[in-house]
Order: structure tokens, then C-alpha cells, then sequence
């Protein structure tokens, strides 16, 4: 660390990257990615003559991407904001209201909720999952902090129902409420039609998990016109042309093709319930899963020696031992049937050493 | 405004995006980009097989890239910060080490330094440029505040040479040094060198400029192995994957291509240069410029009325308005030589009708 740091940076420790090891080929089931191609016309617009036009700057409110992300969600492009990933977009969204105020999350969730408070010096606490790991709405409508909400949740891949949501945000107006949908193309039934209800909800997009568009880091924010207002002042002045000109094209391209999205989806979903059977036959407790992904364990077997032998077999999946609660779990990217196919059959061969 | 947003933006306003009409075809002259193609390199990589991959992150440290840049600079990686643009970079550094403290630029600069300390709520005042527009060397060896200098500075196109900012840098070494060099590639001289030396100096540059990249927006940060860590600190913090994969595949070939850059870079000189020339004929004093961009006035030709014949004739160019000593100059980006043949045309014909 520098002397020149500022002191609301004092306590800030540097990112620790993902596993992504190199020491031989990998199924990589540990980020929620997807080895599919994103929609044809990713590639069609990336080979087209609007990449000889790299010379000049993109119009700087990416107003062409917002449009379209608006369009599908029955919503002005006023009530939209587009960001490098949902993360750049989270970060404004503590910046921009929780710096004076508290935020809280579920004590299992997406661990970037906690490093962005703790990085930026914002006050926080957890509000534990109930003993079955599902949302403690209750204790939600009595929180007067800032609320981060993952729906589905992550790692837990849980869905609360919308009228649950709506009654955390209605239950006192004076705090943001901001619901996470990274998750929400697998079937799943957003919130994002309140947002006209109430202007104390943001609601938080991807287009890493179903849209297949990890590599190319596009998030947005949903919100009534004032709170987007107000994150696209800072948005302006911390980096006021954010979305590049590719990353707006890939964009669209990918938005534009909904049923390549709906087969994705399919697939995903398809695969994630043989995968479910699979290790349900085969003794681990899997919760039900509205992602792309499963979250396990296994009366028998450790989360942590379960991660070490799959990754001996060349496959990598998650766990967080941070997470007490949950320290024995794993978490399971869906990939394709195959990918699945191969997970089920290292297990089986790990369960069956450890029985011998 | 909503009622949620942090006491620290209460008084930040919406980015006003530059000018983009679509009225009409428009020679565009006005934001220092140009109408040509990056390197070939950069086409074949948007069409290559990587962009199959884009469904899974990349490696989120953006290392290939940083690799380049350092190798070309001769400094390590670990010297070497990637980033959305400098204007990502620049917040960056104003969030990480002038939050406590203060910051200084000359008065005629990029606006955007001004506009990221206000926007952050950081105590900051300008050191005006001496008469002759050049930088004021000796008050900025006496500063005690932080100092961002663009070196060439830019709208001027003024370039101080390394051993001025050297004694900048060294007149107090408790104050970090900003060299802001967007122009360098401009046949400049870079004071990079220099972070070896001084851990309070951190330079910036930019692929929007030279590389012809404006549309992918990249940027970059170099300084001692201790102000890096920090700013990759904040980095991780707020956006642990800021840039993609698609953005570093492009930032790569390009930075691999240094003869494409070179011929660009002549290009542009040699257009520049006929410019000058034909316009100082013309009646204009024209700054003395080593960047992609002039800066002149006429004794005769407002500024105002100047920027508004162009734009009738098809030609956008730009003014300052705010900066009172400026306000009668005008930038004109050097394009291709047909572009700046127009630029002459058109000047001659306005200055025709003025003596009408």
C-alpha cells in the first residue's frame, strides 16, 4: 500500500481472481458461465462493418443498448441504466446512496455485496437465511438499513416470489431496496413491473449468465426516473463513455435474439434437472434451483474433499467455506448435457472410492 | 434528483453528452478521434474463434494487455493498471488518493479533470497557464495540492518537455504527479521513465487517440509497483472485472500492430501539418501543436461565428466557451487530408463572405 492512499481505503485488501487454473483443460463449472456461443448475431455484428468504426467515440449514454433492454422490459429507456457488468452497476448504486447510510444482505449471497461495502467504508450487517437457507422475509420488512437482495439468490439459487419482494420494499419507503435478477431469463418472474410503484426499488440485470455474454461484461439498472437520474450524474462523472462501442453492438445483437435466449435457457434447465436426479440418486441433498446452477451436499462426503476430487478429475465447481453455514455445500455451474454427463460420472466414481 | 442520493453528489449534474447531431452527414472534427480503421490486427481478432469463447469471463487482471503495454514501455506489469478508457483510470486515481486531499490543473485543460473533482466533492482550484498558453512551471513546482497535467496538454497542443515535468515531480515529493499523456504517440517524448524514480508520479495514457481505438475505449495507468497496487485495490473493489474479454482481445492486436500506429501517427502529422499552414496563411494564429488536434483564433472571426459557418458547411468543430482566456479559439481534430482539404475550403470561403 501506497502513503498516499485515502483513508476510506485504508482497510481494503486487493481482489483475489477466481480459480482459473492452467495446468491442464478443465470443465469450469465455478463461475456460472456458459461454454456456449452467445447468439448469432454477436458474431455477425462483430464481423460487420461497424467494427471499422472503432476510431470514433460510442454515443456516450448508450442510448441504442438502453432501448432495446427497455423495450423488453415494458419500460422507458429513462428508467434504464447500462454498465461494464452488473457489478459496475452495483458499485454506483452503493456510491451513489449508501455512502451516508447502512446496506444489509442475506449472510449467504453473493459475496461482492460485502466487498463493495467493506471497500467502500459503507456500514453493513448480514441478515442470516433461515434455517432451510431461504430469504427471512420477515425480518427483511423490519430492516430500516439498505437491502441487497439476490432473487434467485446465489449460491442457494432460491426464488422468493414478487409479492414477497413487494412487500419487503413497501414495508418502509425510506430505504432502497435492490433486487439482484442476475438469474431471472431462467424462468423466473421479476419485479421489474414495480419499479413504477415504487421509487425506492432498483432492480439489476446481467447479460453474463443466460445471454451467454460473460467476456463482454454487460449489466443494467432498472429504477423510477429520479433514482436512474441520479446514478447516470455519477455514472458521468466517474466514466461518462463506460460502454464502448463494441460492447453496445454486442449488446444488441445479443438482445435482439430472444429465442436464441429461450433455447439457451432450455438447455440449461434441461441439463440442471439431470443433473438434480442424478446427485439426488445418488445421496446429496440438492436444493431446487431456479439458475443456472445447483448448490449440494452430501451426508457423507465434504464439500471440501467433493471439490478436490472433481477437480483431480479435471472438473471445477465452488465451494465457500467462509460462509459457515453453508461451508459444507458446493456449488455446480450447469453446463452443457455432457459437461453434466462427466459430473455425474466423476461423482459416482468418487463416491465409490470413498465406499471402498 | 431522487431523495436517496449521497450528500456527496447533492451537487453534481447530469453529464451533458458532446455534440452528435444526425441532421446531416458531418465531417467530424470536434472530438479529437478519427474516420480511420484501427490496425487489421484488430478486425482479425473480432472475427477469429475467441469470440465463440464469450460466455465465459476473462481473466480479470486483464494481464495479456497489461503484458503488451509494459513490454512496450519497458516497465513490468505490476507498474501497469488497465482500464474502461483514462476517464476510467482518472476516477480512479481521484478516488483513491485525492479524496482527503486536493488537486490542481492549469485553467485551460481537459474539462474532465474538473469535472471528476467536482463530481467527487474534492477541494481543487486551477493554475492558470501563462500568458502564451504554456504550462506555468515554476507555480507548479511551489504547489502543495495534487496536479494533473496533460502533457501535451490538451485543447493547446502545448507539450512541456520531460525534464519540466521531472522538476514538477521532484519539487515535493509528498504530492502525487498525474502526466496525462492521451498524445503522446505524437512523436512525444514520455516521462514513463520517470516511475522508476518517483513514487509520487503516476502517467496516463489512452488507445483513443493514436491507436484509432476511441469505440473500445481503453486506457491505462503506469506508476511505481505501491500506487498501482492501491489503484487495483479500488479496482477490484469496484469493478473486479472492469474489462472484457472482447475489450482486451482488441486493446492486444492493436498494441501488437506499433507499424500500423506509426503510419497513423504520420498521417495525421502530415495532415496536420499541411493545416497549419494553409490556415496560418489564411490570417490564423495557430498554436503550435504535437497532438491530433490545433488550436487557433483570428484576429477578425469570432470563435463563435467560426464554429457556426463550419457547422453550416458540414464541419464539426469545437470551442470553450467557459475557459474566458480561450473563448475566442477554436480545436479542430486533424482528420484524414481530404477532411482537412475541406476544413481549408471552408475556412477560405467563410472568410470570402466576412470581407463581402
Amino acid at each position: 500500500m501506497s502513503r498516499f492512499i485515502s483513508k476510506r481505503y485504508k482497510d481494503i485488501t486487493p481482489y483475489i481472481p477466481g480459480e482459473q487454473p492452467k495446468d491442464r483443460l478443465y470443465i469450469k463449472l465455478n463461475a456460472n458461465e456458459t461454454s456456449c456461443e452467445p447468439a448469432p448475431g454477436v458474431r455477425r455484428v462483430l464481423e460487420s462493418s461497424r467494427m471499422r468504426n472503432l476510431g470514433r467515440y460510442t454515443e456516450p449514454t448508450a442510448l441504442e443498448m438502453r432501448r432495446l433492454a427497455a423495450a423488453l422490459c415494458g419500460v422507458r429507456p429513462e428508467e434504464v441504466l447500462a454498465g461494464n457488468g452488473s457489478d459496475e452497476i452495483l458499485g454506483w448504486i452503493f456510491q451513489t446512496f449508501f455512502m451516508d447510510a447502512s446496506v444489509c444482505y442475506p449472510d449467504i449471497t453473493y459475496g461482492f455485496y460485502e466487498s463493495l461495502a467493506v471497500g467502500l467504508g459503507i456500514e453493513h450487517h448480514e441478515v442470516p437465511l433461515k434455517d432451510d437457507f431461504t430469504l427471512d422475509v420477515e425480518a427483511l420488512c423490519h430492516e430500516k438499513s439498505n437491502i441487497v437482495i439476490a432473487n434467485p439468490n446465489a449460491p442457494t439459487g432460491h426464488m422468493v416470489p414478487v409479492s414477497d419482494i413487494e412487500r419487503i420494499v413497501a414495508a418502509d419507503p425510506n430505504r432502497i431496496v435492490v433486487v439482484d435478477e442476475a438469474y431471472i431469463q431462467f424462468h423466473n418472474e421479476s419485479c421489474l413491473p414495480l419499479i413504477r410503484k415504487y421509487d425506492n426499488l432498483i432492480v439489476v440485470h446481467t447479460m453474463s449468465k443466460a445471454y451467454a455474454l460473460a467476456g463482454a461484461h454487460i449489466g443494467f439498472a432498472y429504477g423510477c426516473q429520479d433514482l436512474i437520474h441520479d446514478l447516470d450524474c455519477v455514472r458521468g462523472v466517474m466514466n461518462p463513455y463506460n460502454i464502448s462501442d463494441i460492447t453496445m453492438a454486442v449488446g444488441c445483437a445479443a438482445l435482439r435474439d430472444q429465442a436464441y435466449l429461450e433455447a439457451h435457457v432450455r438447455d440449461v434447465e434441461e441439463a440442471r434437472e439431470y443433473t438434480t436426479t442424478e446427485l439426488r440418486e445418488l445421496g446429496f441433498k440438492v436444493l431446487d434451483s431456479r439458475t443456472n446452477f445447483i448448490f449440494l451436499e452430501h451426508p457423507y462426503l465434504s464439500g471440501e474433499e467433493y471439490v478436490r476430487e472433481l477437480r483431480e478429475r479435471g472438473i471445477l465447481v465452488r465451494r465457500y467455506p467462509s460462509m459457515k453455514r453453508a461451508e459444507n455445500y458446493v456449488r455446480i455451474t450447469i453446463g452443457t448435457l455432457e459437461e453434466m454427463q462427466a459430473v455425474v460420472a466423476a461423482t459416482r466414481s468418487i463416491l465409490l472410492c470413498l465406499a471402498a
